[in-house]
């Protein structure tokens, strides 16, 4: 029979609780505080990959915790509006959000550089940096003084260039057009020529169908059937290069997360990194079915961005990063960072991924 | 001041224990019983990547249980010989194990499919099938006999061809060749007209040295520099046709799982989540600058399989894979499932990685 060696820590609380870190060599002190916490999202309630990824993340934690820590998901709009996770969680008015750091530039102009950079990071090169690169490290000075810690909690892969109702056949095509596209893609499409609006996903359809946007950029097949685009646009473009490989985020009130127990602060880490992974491959097993669906049943017409307009976007995109980083000494680190990491990931990949997805092709 | 519900249960504990389960709803359970596990793996102890996903791994689920269910992590030989953790692990000897599922092929020839095929799914397409695609369900029923419940706890990313004293000009070239390649790999090599040799990583730069073997495949730039495998070998060959997005396992002897309360498990499938991706991310950060200081430290020449080469091995591949299939009904049932796979995520690849990588490096 093994001995059990047990410690029940009692605490009182009043608003903090201090409790118990058990040590590794320690006998075990078992953790008897309970946590129900909120998380408000900027994806509608259980919306496919984005708010399933929320949601998993949930109930994840709930069972690791064996129900020490509950968490309650709200859709946008439910307890505040999409655009206001992020002052929400900062101020505690919910402990946890979950959203995409590009939606945050009004506040840091760096924060879409955690999310995607045009022509940047893939979601295997995204993630590989932001844990074994230094961007993790750099996100979390970036936030710290909004009282946020973030994590890393899902990636859509690629996503497509996006919707349009009439082609693009020129750089001078996008001149005029209305386009929903946040964070960086936003400002390269606003410098070519266009006007970028950064709307949340729930309003696009409406915003397409009345005339506020003439073209729009969600996330891609999966995601875009479930939001019936097809109703309103003719023309679904490729490649993704805004967004080639989107982060989304978690981001915790930092006061909060100072009252929980090491085990508990243990669990969040895990249940993000494995909501992550999971979301991207929900994406990776559910994009191409829906793809089929739109193009063979809907009648979309799936089309390539010319070469020479990717180009020019690809130059007007290199000097907006370039921009950014002269903005202030922290963008400049971040987008040091990501410059340098993509230089040696690319590189590999090009005798890697690259040349296996041209050798399995032949 | 919030109320605290405290349930303590002990439990007498005679070879396996009869645990409390607490439902979400119900006050919270305090789980007392500790567990002391061990793991053989069949990588060097510390191992860059590979050893240290599994030493990674067993941190997390110390460090999320609170120190509950601590794990003594083993190197190849230290506690069994490297192919023998299915066995011990099967039998008892051990709780886990981490490994590769080819090497198991032995036990049942579809064991080679939870790794990798030739030409198969990569990475990140890999973890999708596995999670989002019935890979998971098929590989449990699969090992189900076993009395090992197995769990994708890192990938490698796409692997080199390998490392060759002689260069690899045309199909002819291989005939004769002794080749450590283990897997389905090696079966392609073998029909190709050489010798597939499965030899444990320590024991591969022996091997080559003394002339057992004339040519190795082991991992990437990353591990292949920590072996030292430049000092015995001329030539890099790329793509990684053979293994293009390796899974790593995870197995748990299925008696040892069962003793577990929901918590424990649910922090060990997390777990597995976070380190299968993380193993990824520190191959995807780590390869490049091993590469470079094997081409400009070592003089090591990178070169590329030969087109036709690549088709014949394809052809063989086909073959192999399909032989596989009518082995067993339920080799068939998987080899259509991957097959079923691949063919829809290529597809949505051909459009979103691929094309994106084609426009990045425009």
């Amino acid at each position: 029979m093994r001995a059990i060696f047990l410690i029940i820590s009692i605490f009182l609380i009043s608003g903090c609780s201090d409790v118990d870190e058990s040590s590794a060599s320690a006998p075990i002190a078992a953790q008897t505080e309970n946590y129900e916490w909120k998380m408000v999202t900027t994806w509608p309630k259980n919306y496919p990959g984005l708010g399933l990824g929320a949601e998993n993340f949930a109930k994840k934690v709930e069972a690791m915790s064996a129900g020490r820590l509950k968490i309650k998901v709200f859709g946008a709009g439910q307890l505040v509006p999409a655009f206001e996770v992020f002052d929400a969680v900062s101020q505690g008015t919910a402990e946890m959000g979950h959203g995409a750091a590009y939606y945050w530039t009004g506040k840091s102009k760096a924060a879409a550089f955690f999310t995607a950079i045009p022509f940047g990071l893939n979601a295997q090169e995204m993630s590989s940096w932001i844990h074994h690169g230094g961007g993790l490290e750099l996100w979390r000075e970036l936030y710290d003084e909004f009282n946020l810690i973030p994590f890393s909690a899902g990636n859509t892969g690629v996503q497509m260039t996006g919707w349009f109702n009439k082609e693009i056949k020129s750089i001078e095509d996008i001149k005029g057009l209305r386009m929903r596209t946040p964070g960086l893609g936003g400002d390269v499409i606003t410098r070519a020529g266009g006007i970028a609006v950064t709307i949340s996903g729930g309003e696009l359809y409406t915003a397409m169908q009345t005339g506020v946007i003439d073209a729009l950029e969600w996330v891609g097949p999966y995601n875009d059937l479930a939001f019936g685009f097809h109703q309103i646009a003719k023309y679904y473009y490729y490649p993704g290069w805004s967004e080639p490989g989107p982060a989304l985020e978690l981001i915790i009130n930092k006061d909060a997360y100072q009252t929980l127990p090491d085990d508990l602060k243990a669990i969040i880490e895990s249940a993000a990194r494995a909501v992550n992974q999971d979301v991207l491959d929900e994406y990776t097993a559910r994009n191409n079915e829906a793809l089929v669906t739109l193009v063979e049943e809907h009648g979309v017409e799936l089309k390539k961005l010319p070469d020479d307009v990717v180009k020019e976007l690809r130059r007007i995109s290199d000097e907006i990063i370039q921009e950014i980083a002269e903005d202030s000494e922290i963008a400049g680190r971040i987008a040091s960072s990501i410059k340098a990491f993509q230089k040696q990931a690319a590189a590999y990949h090009a005798i890697s991924e690259e040349a296996y997805y041209e050798a399995r092709s032949q």
